[in-house]
């Protein structure tokens, strides 16, 4: 998934790669308008961009029902302290989290001058980041999918249906939310935790059993808390 | 070295990617005319494209002295009986053939439509293809650099990030384990949540502030459950 991108020649080589390594599924958010010259560097992949599906907001991206949310980026956290970026994950990484798993995955990609909004990142459940040349690590958008992608391809294709859907994620993250909020945490610790929470499960990559007992045994904690306090 | 490349855009995406993975000895075999378009695309690495060393004719190639010479190929060969092409190393088995040696490795692009020329195929030492999608498998040239190179840079030097060391680990399991005995779970399950967010855990890679986090949150939920029970 683009968000915003800028420049119709991303579009299109963007296109085109996702087709040398075999993906189809192109999603743009409020993109720049694009025709002929999109078209001429897609080259053979001109399908990819007429299939593209179009949002018009970043807000939108939930009705896409990813399982797993990936965001990229080029500024790399330095702070543990700040989990917004931190941990993240390198390509090969990555591939080896996804493989042999099924569901959906959205990876997102931001604007070629701003990258990612902070609400992306925040909602996404794995960082990446490629691995760069500190003297100049901004990568053009359609390259930086290129790697990504190429690393993704050359996972095998074996599937084991474990990983845990997305409502049963939301429902485990819900749990959290609520039981965060009966401790008198101040809010900017309440964030903190349930970002933590999300980074640490999104590079697990929960199964639905786990999800499932997690989700029990905040509940229970929770419901302990309430009882008591009747 | 870029043997005939026809496209600006192509140069110039190509330095690019050279200074984004730390590469920085570009050599172009009777290019085409470039200027502005080509600096365009290459953002922040014109320093490549001006330093580049322009040969006439591929039969100079030889001038360099390359230690090792590396031909790039899209179209792989299908028959062992005809050495041009096969056998040819992935970007990865290249990376591991050349981070055990030294000197000097020339890696060859041909043009955009046609490739490299036989003659320099045939006197590489190495031929070297990218596993693609075969619906199609004909990359960009500044991609196909790309993947080349990015697979080169990648070193195991870089760590994730700091892992929590067995202390912060052992303090955090003993939270959650403590936390469990306070909600009246029966002994089979209290065993199945602790081995789950172990397994969790130990998947994900805990930072030391995830995991000093993570304490501090299970520690003010016991408080909870504690102070009310007084």
């Amino acid at each position: 998934m683009l968000i915003e991108p800028r420049y119709e020649g991303n579009l299109g080589f963007v296109a085109r790669v996702m087709k040398n390594f075999g993906f189809s599924n192109l999603i743009l958010v409020n993109p720049v308008d694009y025709g002929e010259r999109a078209r001429r560097f897609a080259s053979h992949a001109t399908d990819i961009l007429d299939n593209a599906t179009i949002l018009d907001s970043s807000s939108d991206i939930d009705k896409c029902k990813f399982d797993i949310k990936v965001s990229t980026t080029g500024i790399r956290g330095k702070s543990e302290n700040r989990p917004l970026r931190v941990p993240f994950l390198s390509p090969i990484e990555l591939r080896e989290k996804l493989s042999r798993k099924s569901g959906n995955c959205g990876i997102f990609f931001g604007r070629e001058d701003h990258g990612l909004p902070n609400e992306v990142l925040r909602d996404s459940e794995i960082i990446l980041s490629i691995q760069t040349s500190e003297v100049y690590p901004v990568m053009n958008l359609s390259h930086a999918v290129c790697v990504v992608l190429y690393e993704l391809y050359k996972s095998d294709k074996e599937e084991l249906s474990i990983s845990a859907n997305q409502d049963e994620l939301n429902a485990l993250y819900s749990r959290i939310s609520d039981l965060i909020r009966k401790i008198d945490y101040p809010d900017y610790k309440i964030e903190k935790t349930e970002l933590i929470f999300k980074r640490i499960f999104g590079r697990a990559i929960l199964t639905g059993r786990e999800a499932h007992t997690l989700s029990g045994f905040f509940k229970e904690v929770e419901r302990k808390i309430c009882n008591n306090e009747d």
